[in-house]
């Protein structure tokens, strides 16, 4: 390794231990912090925050990046040593172009905000969201104007969480299976009393819900040598190395799905970080490459596999073992359809697979349009509303209930929602060229075996991190592009099925 | 404020920040980390390390602290402005003394060597450790230096843990008690079978005794909205600011001490830090403000409130009843008489409030003599064991109960040792003054009431967190300086009545 390489590395290995050591704090405060301890935390967040800001800002870095590429001249473009000197480029000039003074105005906006948002979402009060809702996208608008953009400026905010990916290719995608979704919907919501999901709503021991859920994720392969899985009140996955991994779930009582799927999903996207390549860990490098991939890990294992008829022709019988008299009158075929039942209703966060994307593109509609002015912040509670009606043939009765429900505007996430929705329709597309390779995949999930699928995704897609953008990835491993057809196709087999349509 | 203090004040507060997150780290790793994180965690904490010691030694800061130092002349020395600039330069002036390349390669050994004394400590190897502490106690003669001294090398040493205190100063105080302990001592070995401490080793289910300690401990006053308990291999206490102090415990199903009095002994360093007046947190000024008066918080709610007579007499009926059927047999007096049993043997961690003291003192001896050459390491053991007998009457038959039983040379900790000694004596005399202004206390205690002497404590230690050193403290509370005479006649009197000695 050339002098200068060298020299970046340990820089870039600096910056991420700045970065992971904000991770250690923002876990322990959702998850172990006692309530005072709010204040200083924010605080000591901040100053590493700007510390790492201005490590990654440094001239010198600047200097070395340069100095490196050209001692690596030549280097193939799949080596680590290229895909560092990439990324490193592409995230130095990234931070560059974000004045210090705007990153710091907005996450003191954006600090503000979430407290606003959650006391009007809790009394249905959108006006008093307004005005902030409205700097937020102002400065959201001077944000992606620093950042840069061709065609849209919302292509800024999506280049953010989805490297490359443009609002003209997501609104293609969109428009590719809403008509299918929408029909899908509609189709099932005439026969909707056909399905019913009472059982999950049982009365569940949370020790043994935790309990089984564990035993579930360390059988699909996350490593409990290498994370561990918490209580928050919110669920998510951080990490500090591949090599430390941490999962959150929340419990309910008297609803047993966060205990099932809920950890799968976590569990999925803590497999990915897992398998990224020991070499990788600790640089830039040493992460999943996007959301919309990684969205596509947790999906393939929470609902492909997780809410597949052959996962639970394993599993049931232990979760009736594990539940001694609660689920003696359902049989696994009618417990399948009550994991797999489609509701048209206002929330996102308690979507099914079929209705999820629907969610999805009325957001990326609205943010759209709101990015270019058209249409206004005060009209969105009846504009989303009326969108809402259009797609799935409901109204909701309250903003809470409506374009106050998620927590992603006000702390300035624009432009993420549309990874979800692509990260479903990835896990399909992966899913089933990892069946073409494997075409036993199928029946090893249905008797409990699941290190082949495992081992083929840590192959093609955990071990890259982030050398490979979302696209190149998908290419790579599919040998095209993203594609809605193959997660259409699955939806239609399926709840034709479950729906006794046809 | 002046424009310099305020910058000031801002630059130390972003040490702090520095500091606590590596504290968070630190908590993490030992508490909740799994066994994968160990790798990426140290090389998080060196990178934090580093660039702690940067800002604490920079050029700017030094400069910072001259001119804010003009700007506040004349400030009252009791005010907070003129103890934070005596500290800031204080602190300051001993970083700068110890060169980076030092810091490193004396950080580099110690880390390298804590499992080479684990393995020479379990297979009883001393020759294994020895070429390790030899280097070590060379570079702590060299740190010495570096930190510079009048008298004695070790007066360097002992600065660090004890501002001010001095080789000659503790060893007067030592040779003040040594005859009167070695002599009860003796003295309770002609009767030692007068006194059984078998009831603490029954069969305690470890979750009830979890129980039991939280809610003895959050009646004493640690606040657990400010603070939480966990589980860790070695009890430890550590905060991030004054409202987030994390303590922990290690249980066991046959032994309740540490459940009681160790959960006590935490909680009091963590109440100290947690009664650290607001306006002083996340400044140099906001935390104990030295070891030794560290331990006497800790070691007068372990042993002078939470092993006397009175404290069982209110907590003894409820510790029956979280037991059932397990102390039935055993009355208040003989349980009394059970936590305080004395016993010489070999280990300084198990020791009881009368030996605890010479345990000490034949470590403070030894270091002395090893810093200035009178005695080689390659003597150590003998010399440890001739000692040992000297004081104890009875011989280590193994180095893993003689000299290899401390962790604390191998991490590099040499001059440490005293403070836990000075901590006991500082204990009573802090205690007698606090009974001296409320001679209620004793009753208060026996009653379960604790508010008036942590109130007490807040007020006239705790709040003033580092503002003034130990003997500064000391003075202002007590009127003189440390004494061992009150902690004699305080263990002559315990120990008279619970061995009957006459």
């Amino acid at each position: 390794v050339g002098e200068k390489l060298q020299q970046l590395t340990t820089q870039l290995q600096q910056i991420s231990d700045v970065n992971n050591a904000m991770a250690v704090m923002g876990w322990d405060q959702e998850v172990m912090m006692p309530e005072g301890g709010t204040k200083a935390r924010a605080r000591q967040l901040s100053t590493l925050a700007r510390i790492g800001h201005e490590m990654a800002t440094s001239e010198d870095l600047g200097d070395l990046i340069h100095a490196a590429a050209q001692e690596i001249d030549g280097a193939g473009y799949d080596s680590d040593e290229a895909a560092l000197l990439r990324v490193a480029q592409y995230d130095y000039d990234q931070n560059m172009k974000l004045p210090v003074d705007f990153v710091a105005k907005f996450a003191q906006l954006t600090s503000e905000a979430q407290s606003i948002w959650a006391k009007a979402r809790h009394n249905n009060d959108f006006k008093a969201f307004e005005p902030t809702l409205e700097k937020i996208f102002e400065m959201t608008r001077q944000g992606a104007d620093f950042l840069g953009y061709t065609d849209h400026p919302y292509d800024a905010l999506l280049n953010q969480y989805e490297r490359g990916m443009t609002t003209a290719e997501v609104a293609r995608i969109f428009n590719a299976h809403k008509p299918a979704l929408i029909e899908m919907i509609a189709a099932i919501g005439e026969v909707e009393n056909r399905v019913s999901d009472d059982v999950l709503h049982r009365d569940y021991d949370i020790d043994k819900q935790r309990e089984f859920g564990l035993s579930v994720i360390e059988k699909l392969g996350f490593d409990f040598t290498r994370g561990r899985q918490d209580i928050s009140t919110h669920p998510f996955c951080t990490n500090f190395s591949r090599d430390d991994v941490r999962i959150t779930t929340r419990f309910y009582k008297d609803f047993i799905n966060p205990a099932l799927f809920g950890m799968i999903h976590e569990a999925g996207h803590g497999m990915y970080e897992q398998g990224v390549a020991e070499a990788l860990d600790g640089t830039p490098l040493g992460h999943g490459t996007s959301l919309g991939v990684h969205e596509s890990q947790s999906r393939m294992w929470e609902n492909v596999v997780g809410r597949s008829k052959g996962f639970w022709s394993w599993a049931y019988p232990q979760l009736q073992a594990q539940f001694p008299g609660v689920l003696e009158d359902t049989d696994v075929d009618s417990f399948y359809k009550s994991i797999n039942t489609v509701k048209r209703q206002f929330i996102r966060v308690e979507a099914d697979e079929l209705t999820y994307n629907l969610h999805i593109m009325l957001r990326f509609e609205l943010e759209c349009d709101l990015m270019t002015g058209a249409i206004k912040i005060s009209d969105l509670p009846q504009v989303w509303n009326d969108r809402f009606e259009q797609f799935f043939g409901i109204r909701p009765p309250t903003d809470t209930l409506g374009v106050l429900q998620d927590v992603h505007w006000s702390i300035g996430l624009i432009g993420y929602f549309p990874t979800y929705a692509l990260g479903n329709l990835l896990s399909m597309q992966y899913y089933n060229t990892a069946v073409a390779a494997n075409p036993s995949l199928p029946a090893e999930i249905a008797s409990g075996k699941f290190d082949t699928l495992l081992t083929w995704l840590q192959t093609n897609i955990h071990q890259h991190g982030r050398k490979y953008t979302s696209a190149e990835l998908t290419q790579r491993v599919t040998g095209g592009q993203i594609d809605p057809a193959p997660y259409v196709a699955y939806l239609q087999n399926k709840f034709t099925d479950v729906y006794g349509l046809g």
